[in-house]
């Protein structure tokens, strides 16, 4: 691009542009221009537009934001470079997954980053991940993106995992689409720009939930989650594994499986896929019916569950869908 | 001690004492006598007794076992130096935080371990976890210990972050109390062996449920989950916070707390503490009547609460006593 290229920067709320109060609490109460008073060098990246689409802390995050943020960039595609979203870090990983789902087949990079000291206090995250948002943002890439610390992250593959620690969002089960250090370094594989005409499929059914198995777990926990939900994320131990013996899930599982109620079963581990087929205690929940959610973080699947249920009911598609790559989401068994 | 050491290796299953199948799969059918026919050289080590306690995939603990598993060791106090717990590792971090919580006062080392490869395949680090176990259980310590890799982790830091890592369970919010490499190095601060009188406490209340927050998260399910539990562990998003606007899960905490439900908030992050004072999403929770985890990591939250439920049910006493350390599991904030 030989002209300064055109960035849109759409804010949501977030630490990033929160403001400390006296008594050291911190509220969503400043607006979107803070962004350009308190990192006036974006202007020498890019020409930047500033579009409000919220202003929350994001645990207040509901799934419907995905949407409006989703269709406010397809909207216009055309007339920027490259989109940048700022997120409170707290939900950052279910945003950024939904965009990957909602917008396939993008001809250039939509790039979500957050922090976790807000904008213009001493040693603040913010400046540096704002700076090289927008600096990925017009670089030749087409995906989604998480800029956060030190790394480039596919928007499927981000995870909040440290309270404490500025790299608050890591790369998970998939190495970063690049590395932020002396300079911006891509690895070999993400998508660069294009011509191609962007999908938008923004319907989500929000009907999900999501539980983790604990030793004393009961069934009738699932049993009830499943009544009054469209699909069930189930964190199971290490490789996808349930109780199979006292307090067994198999059977609701496999009611839930009759009832046309998908439950998706992940790890509540960090790092690793599930691999159910190995021990009794997968096996018997495969057979009951539940679908692997393979290497796909828990955020992921519940984000991808509510995308694929949006667009079907039908269970032998659910299954088919839940399992197959759209956007590097999952890494297929060998 | 001049003589050879005496260690009890109490069994309760899991992959290190499992035998692969001719179909690939793994099945507990192995007896607590492999570990001496996989691994002789423990006994250059020390004088080996072996107790198995069970035989089950750890995915199908439940909490009685604890008791179990700390009633055996108690009354075996005096008879030897050390004892070692083989697990599996899909629950050995909750085991541990339970062998601390009902065993304190210890006079000598607890190691509870695992494997991620069973015992006699190419490759496994069942192996080494055994004789590192034994080695710790025969050293100069008086704690409940996880040895696993290359950390040996306080019974109540430990944790599952990987499915496909050797180096399985980690140590969170706590530097290990000691490493693994050339040699075993502890670190200045674990307690040496003495003379006290442990003190056995292993009355649990096993009603507890856990749950986490996501987008969308409907109050109903918390609500469900107060009604028919004596304590709900709530892993909030980041420092502890929760959805307090659209779906707001203030109302149900109040309630739970007006029916003497209480209602623990720890982070879902691994990384960190929960600091809810700071964010406004933080502060309606805690006065809506939220205890705050701290530091603990969900699976010692989880076992603490049903530890003190065990002891009362009076909400002051509770929310102090899960407040305060009792063996290293929390970190109270400066």
């Amino acid at each position: 691009m030989h002209t300064k290229p055109r960035i849109l920067i759409l804010t949501t709320g977030g630490t990033i542009t929160m403001l400390r109060n006296e008594d050291g609490t911190l509220s969503p109460c400043r607006d979107a221009g803070v962004l350009l008073e308190c990192v006036p060098e974006l202007r020498q990246i890019a020409d930047i537009d500033l579009l409000a689409l919220a202003n929350i802390d994001s645990s207040n995050l509901q799934p419907g934001l995905w949407k409006s943020v989703a269709t406010a960039i397809y909207q216009r595609m055309d007339e920027y470079d490259g989109f940048v979203v700022t997120h409170g870090t707290d939900t950052i990983a279910y945003t950024s997954a939904a965009l990957a789902f909602m917008i396939q087949e993008l001809p250039k990079p939509i790039v979500v980053t957050g922090a976790q000291v807000p904008l213009g206090e001493i040693g603040n995250d913010g400046h540096v991940n704002l700076i090289n948002a927008v600096r990925v943002a017009t670089s030749d890439l087409a995906e989604v993106a998480v800029v956060f610390g030190s790394q480039i992250i596919y928007g499927t593959r981000a995870k909040k995992t440290s309270v404490f620690d500025l790299q608050a969002i890591v790369s998970v089960n998939e190495h970063p689409m690049g590395d932020i250090g002396l300079f911006i370094k891509f690895n070999a594989t993400p998508r660069a720009r294009n011509s191609r005409k962007p999908l938008l499929q923004p319907c989500l059914n929000e009907n999900v939930a999501r539980i983790a198995v604990y030793p004393g777990f009961k069934p009738d926990i699932l049993e009830y989650l499943v009544r009054v939900h469209d699909g069930i994320v189930l964190e199971g131990y290490g490789a996808g594994h349930i109780p199979t013996e006292t307090n067994s899930l198999v059977p609701a599982i496999k009611a839930a499986t009759a009832r046309n109620v998908p439950v998706v079963v992940c790890t509540q581990c960090i790092v690793g896929s599930t691999q159910m087929e190995i021990y009794q205690v997968g096996r018997d929940a495969l057979e009951a019916g539940a679908i692997p959610a393979l290497d796909m973080t828990s955020e992921t699947a519940m984000v991808k569950l509510m995308w694929v249920l949006g667009q079907t009911g039908d269970m032998v598609t659910i299954h088919s869908k839940m399992q197959k790559p759209f956007v590097r989401e999952i890494h297929p068994l060998s």
